[in-house]
């Protein structure tokens, strides 16, 4: 039997960080995915393929033990730390449906990848969330929406520690979200195109240690960061606003201050914030970091000059126009 | 008669910008100054001289015009518009005292100056209130520091059209000043040691333009940009209670915060984010934008890498050192 899922890769427009404390973020899904194909296995083994990342994985069923493979087909005994890191997210979705253990036979996973792995663009929620998809389908198990972005989360929060369900909302859903921890996502109806540029830097980001970082600061200087956190707030209900009266202008200013703001939270850097400022040189309305920072990506809202800025951070780093997919998990 | 004056530059440290709006701010005047020398002219006209900018200008008592010369003595058809700035604060300087059209003969001024231009290092200030001691003591007027700063600060508002009263009272009382609009300045007493590391970019900031693109930004988003100015007044008085106290890591980390409130204002560059984080990299505690932003100057907190932010700051752009001046205005 073979079943296949796929599930989008997101861009968080507006309230990273501050989403952990309970604010709203935006978010949208965009058009670039992960497939998860599912397979019994050639042996007894679980395989795990990323062709993209050149990836080459076993996870040992009864240890739960990931090693990572060499295009040989050898145990690589000194594998690189972000591959490793995808591998967790597989193993500890088969472990959330339960699949590895309840198969008398192996299976051959293959994860197929258009998303940059650590760019913030939530490469691990897509993975995490196609790999539940496929492996519910091969049980044969019905999930609902619901259920399964939930249980990615639990994968994320059992992975990386500190998650917010963000990620695996969105990559489950698809659209344009207006997302807080309480209430969950609700849909925003957007009056106005979203033409978007992501600049990526070479640098991944970490997640864990960008949050753990915000936390540590907020710890130090309650007084401060606690309202800067409520101006956040402010900031993404005005966005939301904006978005449905289709005021480019504003939301352009808006992505800008928040990108501010994110750099007093202590997750910019140097390379992003290069870029933040060549994307607007280029005629960006807006451009801000986006997700956990620390390296990973800028987003560029660039009305009547995606083109203008594609080329100005190209010749920078790497960027690719994205487009917003309304399309979720699809199996 | 030949009579001379000099005053200090100065540094902010925290909330610049929200000063504007009413909020406080911490300020240093540093050991870089501007001194004024003022002679019996050799004709009838005031002729100006800053040797250090090769500056020479003219400045005509009964239009008021002021042309600058080329080194030849020759009047410059195209003067630079940074020079001809600085030949209006001395003109608008000598008018306030009365200087200019109350003698019978001409005057040879000369201006030398430790500043750089258009830094954010207050050189329009010092300049001002050094003409202005000057001016005074040319004429045998007796002059209050309160009465200096005021008349520096009336210099500055003809001169730019907005301004804040805080460059020009730095410059007249020196030290560690805590300021707001409404209650002047407070001498801070820091319990630590405040090596600072100035580095600056070759583009200077036009203070006025960045004033008014705060204030349509404050226009068009008041219930962002007001708590955030806010947050900033917070910030600056959890400083001065760290400054107080020696605690040289909050304090880092404060500057650090300030740096990205003032990057959400729109006034950062990123010239000026690439400084700020070189800084961090080399070991200073806390960076930031200092002055109104847009180009100009950064300042890094460096305690114990004094050396190693200067040699990295001085691979990328300009930078030296500063050290804090208990010296206000003399003469």
């Amino acid at each position: 039997m073979t079943v296949r899922a796929s599930a989008p890769g997101k861009a968080i427009l507006f309230g990273e960080h501050a989403v952990v404390y309970g604010k709203p973020a935006i978010a949208v899904a965009v058009d670039k995915r992960a497939s998860v194909t599912i397979r019994e296995g050639s042996n007894d083994h679980i395989q795990v393929k990323i062709p993209e990342l050149n990836v080459y994985g076993v996870i040992n069923t009864e240890t739960g033990d990931v090693s990572q493979l060499n295009s040989e087909g050898e145990v690589d005994q000194k594998p690189g730390t972000t591959d490793v890191g995808i591998m967790k997210f597989i193993k500890s979705a088969l472990s959330q449906t339960d699949l590895g253990s309840s198969l008398d036979h192996g299976l051959d996973i293959t994860v197929n990848l258009e998303i940059p792995i650590g760019a913030g663009l939530g490469s691990s929620a897509a993975i995490t969330i196609a790999t539940l998809a496929a492996a519910a389908r091969y049980k044969g198990q019905e999930l609902s929406l619901e259920n399964l972005a939930q249980m990615g989360h639990q994968v994320e929060l059992e992975v990386q520690g500190a998650a917010s369900p963000l990620d695996t909302t969105v990559s489950t859903l698809g659209g344009f979200l207006y997302f807080t921890r309480e209430r969950g996502a609700v849909r925003i109806k957007p009056a106005l195109e979203m033409p978007l540029v992501v600049g990526y830097t070479s640098q991944p980001g970490n997640t864990g240690i960008l949050v753990e970082g915000v936390r540590k600061l907020r710890q130090a200087h309650p007084t401060i960061i606690n309202p800067l956190l409520d101006v956040m707030e402010k900031l993404t209900n005005q966005a939301r606003e904006s978005i449905t009266r289709g005021e480019e202008k504003q939301v352009g200013e808006l992505m800008n201050i928040n990108q501010g703001l994110l750099d007093a939270l202590g997750v910019n850097t140097t390379e992003l914030s290069r870029l933040v400022y060549h994307a607007r040189r280029a005629g960006a309305t807006g451009s801000k970091l986006t997700g956990a920072g620390g390296g990973g990506s800028i987003i560029a809202y660039c009305p009547g000059k995606t083109r203008e800025v594609l080329e100005e951070l190209e010749s920078v780093e790497n960027a690719f126009q994205v487009g917003i997919s309304s399309k979720g998990v699809t199996w």
